[in-house]
């Protein structure tokens, strides 16, 4: 039996990963499970991280980040209201045998908004860039936007543009237009443009798509890149005053990063791009030695 | 057997009405059928008609309007482009031993837009309203704008606001925020003011819906309300220039129509609300009456 001296746990919506750690902050061994917060009750949590961890020692201190601390999670956790630092204080506790702790998600007042999971990975960031301030930009299904200062997150932003992007490419009647695995860049970028020049107007461009199927042939490889860029246009046009004339981070692995980097750069923003595994790692371990004072 | 002089039909998506009608222009008998266009392949229209009408006499004209013209209808009606007339040339008959003609569509190259069934509602309003100029705006699933000017459409622009607030409502994390039978007009109205001065950021606006519910205990009735707001307050935002100054009836009955006159009168543009029922046959027996000369 494998004996770590804490174990790190990041647990979404929709799947869980482990990691057995040494107090220096390597990694013994890593594990996965497809049970998500979303597949379980209050009371199944434990028994679902004995199971994935079926090989450690666990009784040592567990440091989670994620949904796990939602209101439908195991325990909620606290928010910590912004301005505050990345790497958050005030851990929450399930009522459990083993040593749980759960980071606290962010919460800003007005505009009211809310993240769980992303603090870690900005903890993670500035652990990993000292003494770093500007804009963090976290692309998902809820896309956050944070301005980072003297090692607060000083007020953040979230566009549910991944989100929008899913219910109407399946439950409108764009339906028709954008089912397929094509791309067209070219379309992509035209639809950036078009938003960040008028962002009003995102309801009617969006039929238009349609329209431009049924009398100019238009195919789905470029409405659907048309659509992604004219959402991702429609979120820079609304975040311009987060990432205006600022040092920009885009953290994340995968196609939608790379969709916010080169929209960016048709703003003649550039931003650095930065894989996400490594980043939530580095924000659980500066929690934990935080934990350990 | 009621021998009609002509029939006009009134054939969307989801139903089907039917007017038996005397040369002159009064309603002899009326019915209704849920065999709408997405229920028929376009062997089955000509069989739905006369199961619906099985009292009429049917060797008589047949004036159509609507989704049974689409690509996926009985036939393909050719679209009429704008600029032209409301009251369509160029009817489409299908391959059928009943006497049908079906009222093309309008379509419109750049931006590129399509109407489908709206066309002959404007007909009717114009036929009822002589040397009428000004916008005419139909709420629905896509609601339309049109510029009217001299008894023509000179242009039109669709939004897909209904469609994107149905999506949204049940397909997205809102899906948890916004059901309700609950209204909070006060809320409708913030939403809308919100949406005209920021468009851009409405997909940040969206999940703030989302987030109040969590910190600030926002209500599903505020939530739905808002979200509403947000959607036809952006859609005025982009529709600006078709609204801006004009002469505005907006065709429809019920709530939506309703919402829509309301975010006008926000925005100090007084519209003319007309009911639609009256005016969908007026645009049918306007068509009829280009057919006889």
């Amino acid at each position: 039996m494998l004996k770590p001296d804490w174990i790190a746990v990041d647990w979404g919506t929709s799947n869980m990963r482990a990691w057995a750690m040494s107090a220096s902050g390597s990694i013994m061994d890593e594990v996965r499970s497809d049970k998500g917060m979303g597949d379980l009750t209050p009371d199944q949590f434990e028994g679902a991280l004995r199971d994935a961890c079926a090989d450690w020692n666990l009784t040592v201190p567990i440091i989670a980040c994620g949904m796990v601390g939602a209101r439908q999670g195991w325990v909620e956790a606290a928010y910590a209201a912004v301005p505050c630092p990345a790497t958050p204080n005030g851990f929450t506790q399930p009522d459990s045998a083993l040593d749980v702790h759960i980071i606290p998600g962010l919460m800003q007042a007005d505009p009211a908004d809310v993240m769980r999971g992303e603090e870690t990975q900005i903890a993670g960031f500035l652990a990993m860039n000292k003494d770093w301030d500007g804009v963090i930009c976290l692309p998902g299904t809820h896309t956050k936007w944070a301005h980072i200062s003297a090692d607060e997150v000083v007020s953040f932003q979230t566009y549910m543009t991944g989100d929008l992007f899913a219910a109407i490419g399946e439950h409108t009647v764009l339906r028709h237009s954008v089912q397929t695995d094509d791309w067209d860049a070219d379309a992509f970028d035209a639809g950036v443009t078009d938003a960040m020049a008028r962002p009003e107007r995102i309801a009617t461009r969006l039929f238009s798509l349609r329209a431009e199927g049924l009398v100019n042939n238009m195919t789905n490889a470029t409405a659907r890149a048309r659509l992604s860029g004219l959402l991702i246009g429609a979120e820079l046009a609304g975040a311009k005053p987060y990432w205006m004339g600022q040092q920009i981070a885009v953290i994340g692995a995968g196609n939608l990063t790379s969709l916010y980097v080169r929209a960016l750069a048709l703003q003649s923003a550039p931003a650095t791009q930065v894989k996400g595994d490594a980043i939530t790692l580095a924000g659980l371990t500066a929690a934990y030695r935080r934990l350990k004072g």
